[in-house]
């Protein structure tokens, strides 16, 4: 089954590859997309392309208003993101033919009770210190902006830099750019990474495709139906270009693999060891509520009961509410729990929200890391990179994984930059 | 478009039946088999047969336990149905090959404030008046017999004799039947009950099938494609027999048309104003939860802040939650507020549920009639019978009222029965 061995990168053919890209969410087709831009000959495999955890994310681009007290390299990774994307956002509409819905109206971040108010007021002094751009406002000033928020707001923080974006649009341009590249999605299941003496070349494919049990498509409402619905396996964004890869003979062979499999990157067999990305599945079940008006005209969010909540309007009137964060495995049921907590969270920011359609309910595995940051780059092993381990934030550093990643295939990785996979690396 | 006028019933024949019963839910789909089983001929039209609000109804099967202070009559319409279901059940289930699900564990009646509990035993004693089988337990002699049940319930009364069955299996027991008997279940949309003379003569079909906006099949689960779930299109209960009526004429010819269309059935063309009956939709949202193991072994209701709310367990584990009762019209959405209320109850009964998978969530429409009693038999039009008017006791209430309307059909109807639709006719 092997295929004979090769350690150089050769011209794009049907039969072997500069990269196989492992991994059809907004990382492995941002950077198949990007790959491919740069002149190298790309293919991508997923069972199930943009079904993962892209199709439950509510696509926050919210770099200032995430800001944590002790993940400050993760705020300029983000902030770095954030800059790249009106770009990424413009040459991707202008290829695909496909809006993206960026929206730049900003983040605001508000406070019930006291207690919350007062970590609300020392989040911002924070932001101060960081020098971020974020105004305090009083409960009357939310309400000014915000006219449907609880009237027991009692104060928040403006991030007005923050922005968001649709992420199912976004994955459905990028198949429909990377369809125009010529690039080959091949709804396949990788098996195995192809290793000959220490280099990578290529990947093994399952006997059967087989599917993805990332996003248990759930509660997809009967007006789900739209174009901008759940994955369907018939869009002519997988016109698959001919000639494509001979996949009857169940490989792939590429000079580069990029191992981008969100919380599944961990799993795959070939890697050796010491190499295996170590990251585990947080599960996020998110909503979508359905109104013929406007319900926010930025994004929202809060903490309730001690649990972070957020609302996310789209340009059809939409609104995403996410999303519980639960470390259960390789679980993504719908459970009462969840969608209980989403409603009750939901309900005290914008009351108003109970004469909503629930339009549908997704459930999605997110790759966490151990130190919370990114896996981006080649690995010990050579031909092998990484682009995974993006935890809640893969749509806003979609953007910058690709050039980080394209950097590493074509040799200029920066070997002490923080995504590094080196960091993780032959520990024992 | 009119047939020929007809006012004898003539043996069935493919283009002129004894009867056509416009609706096909548990209650048209029950009278159709019945009338069958007499020796009539029979044909059913509705576009979506066993969609409506059979399909979003709970099953519970319970006279004694949804007594009201006021409704009397209906309590002994309730028993003398509970009393004829498990005739029906076996002898459907014999004729169709269908196991229904019936069961006979009772309900338990669960109260958590001390108010809550006053009010339960007054229920209790007015119960134990009415001579119905009614026991009195402790809040632990409760959990004793269900042990998921939260540990603040204080009380609780068990109706012993109350039973549940699950209503999908039962539309697609009757389907079945009624294929097995060559009665036609046409999927159409009936436009307009035709009348010749004083008489009617049949059912003018709409020009195009159309569908039924009864049941909005939101929330169906990735889970929800087994057997039991949203009726398919395909199954084989809907083999026509040939020869059937020539529908290509849009015309279906009948001595009788039975009005079974539930909360539409007040807005059907060609039926004269003072025999229209006096229907309004009355909507319910439900949800149906999966466990791998049962929680409940029979049904538990209580009253959450205000509002009734009950489980009830299916035979797979399954435990449907429900129900909302909202006045707004012909609406199906599943809304945001609907949905927290049926999780924040259920939640409140049996924490436990927090855990579960939600499988799917739907909303329907009751028929509901201004005094709560529904309409069935002859009307002031020959040959025009209700079925119709069942609001939340459809299923309980199937049996009786076949075996009502096909006496009515066979001239044996009793015209002073408190179901009689003239009380309400020609009021003017």
């Amino acid at each position: 089954m092997r295929p004979a061995e090769s350690s150089s990168t050769t011209p794009a053919s049907p039969s072997r590859f500069d990269v196989v890209v492992v991994g059809g969410g907004v990382i492995g087709l941002s950077v198949a997309w990007r790959a491919a831009a740069r002149g190298l000959s790309v293919a991508v495999v997923d069972p199930a392309p943009g079904s993962g955890a892209s199709h439950a994310a509510a696509g926050m681009l919210a770099p200032v208003s995430e800001v944590t007290y002790t993940e400050e390299p993760l705020l300029g990774l983000g902030l770095t993101s954030l800059a790249r994307w009106p770009a990424f956002a413009a040459e991707l509409a202008r290829e695909s033919g496909q809006e993206l819905d960026l929206r730049r109206e900003g983040t605001l971040d508000v406070a019930f009770g006291a207690d919350d108010l007062a970590a609300l007021g020392e989040l911002g002094a924070f932001m101060e210190k960081l020098g971020l751009p974020v105004e305090r406002l009083t409960g009357r000033e939310c309400r000014r902006l915000e006219p449907m928020l609880a009237p027991s707001v009692r104060g928040g923080l403006l991030a007005p830099d923050d922005a968001w974006v649709d992420p199912r649009r976004v994955t459905r341009a990028l198949r429909r750019a990377l369809a125009g590249r010529g690039v080959p999605v091949l709804r396949e299941r990788a098996a195995e990474i192809l290793v000959a003496g220490d280099t990578v070349t290529g990947v093994r494919l399952a006997s059967s495709p087989g599917t993805t049990a990332d996003v248990r498509p759930a509660f997809s409402g009967a007006l789900d139906t739209a174009a901008d619905a759940r994955p369907s396996p018939d869009t002519a964004a997988d016109v698959r270009p001919a000639p494509g890869p001979d996949t009857a003979a169940r490989v792939v062979n590429a000079g580069c693999v990029v191992l981008a499999a969100g919380a599944w990157a961990g799993g795959l067999a070939g890697v050796p060891e010491g190499v295996l990305p170590p990251v585990r599945p947080v599960k996020g079940q998110i909503m979508r509520l359905r109104s013929a008006v406007p319900v926010l005209s930025r994004c929202v969010r809060g903490t309730v009961h001690g649990s972070p909540v957020y609302l996310v309007p789209r340009g059809d009137g939409e609104l995403v509410v996410g999303a519980t964060q639960e470390e259960l495995g390789f679980d993504t049921r719908i459970t009462a729990g969840g969608l209980w907590e989403l409603l009750r969270d939901a309900r005290e920011l914008v009351p108003g929200v109970t004469e909503l359609e629930v339009a549908d309910v997704v459930a999605g595995l997110r790759p966490g890391t151990p130190d919370n940051l990114p896996l981006i780059g080649p690995t010990g092993l050579p031909g092998l990179h990484l682009a995974t381990g993006h935890h809640r934030s893969g749509v806003l550093l979609a953007p910058l994984t690709a050039d980080l990643v394209v950097d590493g295939l074509t040799g200029a990785a920066d070997p002490g930059h923080p995504c590094s996979p080196s960091r993780f690396e032959d520990r024992a």
